[in-house]
């Protein structure tokens, strides 16, 4: 785990909110080297599925020509949802590294309201979760209390 | 519930086994009418996240101009997984209809691994499960049958 990965995932999560969308980034690594990106795209794009990690692990597959990233690394801004935690399962991803904690739609600690990587599917990443939590929960923050004003 | 757009979801099944994939498809409906379709295209496109429900829900977001797909139905040959499920929940389908179920990877039944929308997400579909089932499941099990030859 490298935490410059994340920061790069921050810097992705700014892009979003440049276009009103919620602040989430996502980066896909592979042997130390970026191999996909993404940032949630959902109002831009009018697409509910466009979240950061489905846009990174899209690019990946396309970069590395499989949609096997056994061998991939996911570093995310916020703890995934079920569809992102569901992408991850589908994918093979070997480690996934996430920042702030999402206790209401997470799907990724024992805190959340569930942790899918702990049920019967076919695939169990590492994950390390709480990486850069105080900035990447400050981006979601900042961002929310803006739209309130 | 109108069993025609499980059919046209099977034609779209049919479309990914001439790619190489796993056939499976789904169709957006809203008031009566396709508003978006999709079919299995992990191992064409080498993307992980190209299940049917991604693409017909991506299409329909894109259709409709907007992500909220509250009015709208999904059908789908086969009981979804957890990020499809989860993509479900994110687009807000009103009612999900679908054929086969899957026990070892499906989230939509309380046979299979979970059931995802029983659990406290923002958003519960209507579901009906085993629509034109022995149809659905012959798709898959003649299609593994072909591969195991």
């Amino acid at each position: 785990m490298d935490k410059k990965f994340m920061q790069r995932a921050i810097q992705l999560a700014k892009e979003a909110e440049k276009n009103g969308d919620v602040p989430i980034g996502a980066v896909v690594v592979k042997n130390g080297k970026i191999v996909g990106e993404g940032y949630n795209r959902r109002e831009i794009d009018n697409n509910p599925v466009a979240h950061a990690e489905i846009e990174a692990i899209k690019a990946a597959g396309e970069k590395l020509g499989s949609w096997h990233l056994d061998e991939c690394e996911l570093y995310v801004t916020l703890e995934p949802c079920p569809m992102c935690a569901g992408a991850i399962i589908n994918s093979r991803i070997k480690t996934l590294i996430f920042g702030a904690y999402d206790l209401k739609a997470g799907s990724a600690s024992s805190d959340s309201v569930i942790n899918l990587f702990d049920l019967p599917y076919n695939h169990k990443p590492e994950i390390y979760g709480g990486i850069c939590e105080e900035e990447t929960a400050k981006l979601l923050k900042d961002f929310f209390a803006t739209k309130r004003k």
